[in-house]
């Protein structure tokens, strides 16, 4: 899995609640920032799919968590294709400290007319850049 | 379900994105402060489970989206248990939206020593907290 | 001081530090909930500023902590005009916890078209709402 | 001025609110985060503030907005130092969109021990690595 995208994580003290961990809710700050940083190495910075008239929603997620990142921890959020549909595209997130898998990520996003006009067809252009079906996990 | 437990969140200004919703990390914050109040209202203030010696840990979530909330809308969240095991337990929130559930979220937690040295079993003053088991979905 | 203006603030759990206190950036969230709150009570509900075609932006804040709050005090924001200008106006915060000023806080406004074509004057409607001029501080 | 310290700050989506721009409690977020860079450039990693049993706390901060910063936006935000007194130090913070200055910031902060005991002199290690006074405004 050397070749799978890999996004770096800043964590802010902020984030980081009285038990020692980032706050749960900050995951998915980090797998958005991941999303976009996943498209734009496949060639599409987000800015072009919104020009070509096209934003995505988040409509399902789940989270498994076996262990936290700390303030200090080096974070990297791995991202994957699991399938891309007609409408809607499947993710998979990992959250890595210090390289070792801590955090499963999966969210289902559906493509939407960025002028509010309801749901879309995957355009050709996010279609490339989202690479080839390769779940992170089973 | 009208006498299941809703905890009213008041939406702020800074949650709602571009898209004209909430962003979908604040729906955690939510689950939390629902959490809180869950527990509250079924005799337990979160600071007796703590000064009792526990804590939970989130290790699960799931969410989804339907539709999303507003700046100005009325928000609530339902809460209500859907199983409590021997040291873990999960929860199901129902996000209303002017009364009409909108996002659905279950979340598994974990009691631990709030100490930091591990799980422990629910306590028996958690478990009467959580009431009877009754999912919100299927 | 018994009438001013004190809006409530549910602190959230994640909002606490390592420090056990509310994060800084944190307050500028109460500040702004308690804005619209202050507005309210003065009878402009913020929809109805944003339907007459304005809206306001934050331009200046200067914010002094002598303490913190923590994730179970009982905390209100104080709200009071300090000044209101042609275009302007200032108003002065204090966060109470359990009563006592931790926090003080003085934040300037600009009023702005709501469709982003730049600086108003305060109409009238907005000038009403924000009663009369009584610094919270010298 | 070209050698005076930037932090680069990877603005995310969900900072940006509905007028457009990041909503203004986020800056405090950028001005914690380019104070621990700060203090690492010179020579500190936070982390050996810490082990050093010494602590800050943000007493003071004072922002004036000329502009806002978008999502897409290259934001840098520059640190120096305007005065070190005894217990207590202030920086200066500018946030660059571009290269161009549109937020001033100014915060004191005063030393404490690591244990929660109380005010500190700023021990020799931290004021090294404040460097020269030099503040970036009159």
């Amino acid at each position: 899995m050397d070749d799978v995208f890999r996004h770096p994580v800043p964590v802010r003290y902020l984030e980081v609640d009285q038990q020692g961990v980032v706050f749960n809710m900050w995951y998915l700050a980090y797998f958005d920032d991941a999303l976009t940083g996943f498209l734009a190495a496949g060639g599409l910075p987000y800015t072009d799919l919104l020009a070509a008239g096209y934003d995505v929603q988040l409509v399902h997620t789940e989270i498994d968590w076996r262990g936290g990142v700390g303030w200090t921890d080096r974070v990297e959020v791995a991202v994957s294709l699991v399938h891309a549909g007609r409408t809607s595209f499947t993710l998979d997130f990992q959250v890595l400290r210090d390289g070792s898998s801590v955090v499963d990520g999966r969210t289902v996003y559906v493509v939407v007319a960025a002028d509010g006009s309801g749901k879309r067809e995957i355009p050709t252009l996010l279609r490339r850049s989202l690479g080839a079906e390769r779940p992170l996990r089973a």
